[in-house]
């Protein structure tokens, strides 16, 4: 192990120098302020938690948490996400505020990845919560929210892929009743998104064809609305079903919104977290491989905290939008220079004063006589004004 | 050690609900608008950092720094200032940006303290750095800029304290020379602003009478500008003589800004941060007992990061005017609630749409039939409207 350079920083994080802020900073505003038009209020939560509580909860796997300890002794966490984190205070700080709560947050997160896999370790999360309403109303507004986050963060072409965890734990119960270890290898295949191995491992498995019949069957149902039909002639069992009757009025409430263009149903879809219960959805920007958004409905979170609500949620993968998106451009700051001498000194700062009354940057610099030369080259300045 | 209940959080970290998370964002908004009107743009930095680098060139002491280990074994901590990110940055990202560079920052920095005191482990500072000119002009520019940044915080009666740390670091030199522990003690005196410890401490020197009146006199060396030719005269020391010259040159630049009323010189201050190496200062807000925002020139750090340039700069203490501060109001928002029977979902859904359209924040909610009760107080609500 060397001792670091000086002018190093850990493996996973990054430096966000001047054009760069303010392109994160303006996809920030934009949908912060889209969040706020849909009556959803800010929140800010603090960067360590308890490892015990907010720790466990959260849908971050154990070692790849960051932790620490206190002086006391008591192993504390970086923030994974903030999902756990607003259960806990919508536990506590807000436990008298009456119900449905919505909730945004922009906020740094944090996992500790490998080293060599080259992922970040710190990145920004731009989210909701809606909690107390458990109804498919509810699903469809923080879906229909999402599309608009999605524009408002420059994304221009996209599309949201909406499933249902409890879709495919009715039908894996059906099909593969406590055969729990198989029903895991084949949700790994769906969450890996390979089909070539769920395929094959359907055939390995000890079935009647009836039965592979229904297994193969799940690899067709993504698509459009007509999805939820023949989703429903799959299966007999009742979480299956009501999940799929759940999927159908959901997608009636996006068509209400218009925005069912942007959405399809993908059944085979696994949220890669272990505490969705219900619908569950991610977004594809056209130009990118990954997703851009993730949420889903969590109806046992809250109660690990003391308070036993439904809630459903999103969060924009806001560091992929910044550095894969090209819809978001802000204007370079080209700030006015005023050169003084000292003589004029007066005379140039309360030309300087007056210009960033009026809104303008100004930069000002004290020079020894009228034709000094600048030391940065002239492009950097909109304008120079000089006063001796 | 009792395991932490669910809702709890860490001692010293604080959860931000809708209203506080309002004024803290218009605070952090003005501020570094009021910043990027002076030129400043903005950074951001990681907040975990090495150990070996930031953390032993920051200001904070080893034992108030948050370590932890990444799963290479190397020591990382979480930020404890803004100050040392900065130099590393200006020393490897832009290290072929010419100089002056001007760069603003909002970010939550980390301090571990006893868990008994109370203070805060983790808080806000908004502040800048001006890299690359050590002139007083440039001493004087961010005193001006934190007097704006203080007004833009909505701090409406305040006093910016300046001193010069070579001004004491002289002084003592000159009348105890080569007696550093006595030197330390009196500083010691000097920063917990015990001026009865000062007075008793240098009557127990062994020291000669003309040196005991001068150090007597530092304590009168605290008013307006006439305070720089008492201490011209009180000593003969080169550096302190420098100092005070310096000193008195970033007054005169005060007054071509006409702000001076707000500064009062102070030769006793000795920042807190000993890599402060001239100017320093602090800003008092009338109705609070501690210091709003700190700051002052720190011409050694960045060579500690290969780039050998002076730098100045300050930071408010954004928690502090949060919190202690009547200044910032910001408007609670009411959203206007739509509510909708299923028959009349698109148009309640259209209806919404068009409200926020016009930048309006509104909340929907489906109902059975138009008489159904709200589930909240109807002042949450700015109106009401109802589509079945």
């Amino acid at each position: 192990m060397s001792k670091p350079k000086g002018f190093e920083k850990p493996v996973g994080v990054r430096d966000y120098v001047p054009y760069a802020v303010d392109k994160l900073r303006a996809i920030e505003r934009n949908v912060l302020d889209c969040m706020g038009r849909w009556g959803y209020r800010q929140i800010m939560t603090p960067t360590m938690e308890f490892y015990e509580t907010v720790g466990v909860a959260s849908s971050t796997s154990d070692q790849k948490l960051f932790k620490l300890l206190n002086n006391r002794g008591t192993t504390l966490v970086l923030r994974s996400d903030m999902t756990a984190p607003i259960a806990r205070v919508v536990s506590s700080l807000l436990k008298e505020e009456s119900l449905p709560i919505r909730l945004s947050y922009h906020a740094n997160v944090f996992r500790a990845f490998e080293e060599e896999a080259g992922r970040e370790a710190e990145f920004f999360q731009t989210g909701v919560e809606l909690v107390g309403d458990d109804s498919p109303e509810a699903d469809a507004e923080v879906v229909a929210l999402a599309i608009e986050s999605l524009k408002a963060a420059g994304v221009k072409s996209f599309k949201i892929a909406m499933g249902h965890v409890g879709f495919l734990n009715g039908l894996f119960e059906e099909v593969l009743a406590e055969r729990g270890n198989e029903q895991q290898a084949l949700k790994k295949h769906l969450l890996d998104r390979d089909y070539v191995g769920f395929r094959k491992a359907i055939r390995e498995l000890a079935i009647g064809d009836g039965q592979l019949e229904v297994l193969e069957g799940i690899l067709r149902l993504r698509g459009d609305k007509e999805i939820c039909d023949q989703a429903s002639e799959l299966s007999g069992h009742l979480l299956a079903r009501a999940s799929i009757d759940h999927l159908c009025k959901v997608w009636e409430v996006l068509e209400a919104y218009g925005v069912s263009e942007h959405v399809l149903i993908d059944l085979t879809m696994i949220g890669d977290f272990s505490y969705y219960t219900g619908m569950t959805f991610e977004g594809y920007a056209a130009e990118l491989g990954f997703p851009v958004c993730s949420g889903g409905r969590y109806d046992n979170l809250l109660r690990q905290f003391g308070r036993d609500v439904p809630a459903t949620g999103f969060a924009l993968k806001t560091n992929r939008i910044l550095d894969g998106v090209k819809g978001t451009v802000v204007e370079e700051n080209h700030p006015v220079l005023i050169r003084y001498t000292t003589a004029a000194r007066k005379e140039g700062l309360a030309r300087a004063a007056e210009l960033r009354e009026q809104g303008m940057a100004v930069v000002t610099m004290l020079v020894q006589n009228e034709s000094e030369t600048l030391n940065k080259s002239a492009e950097v300045y909109g304008k120079v004004e000089t006063f001796s």
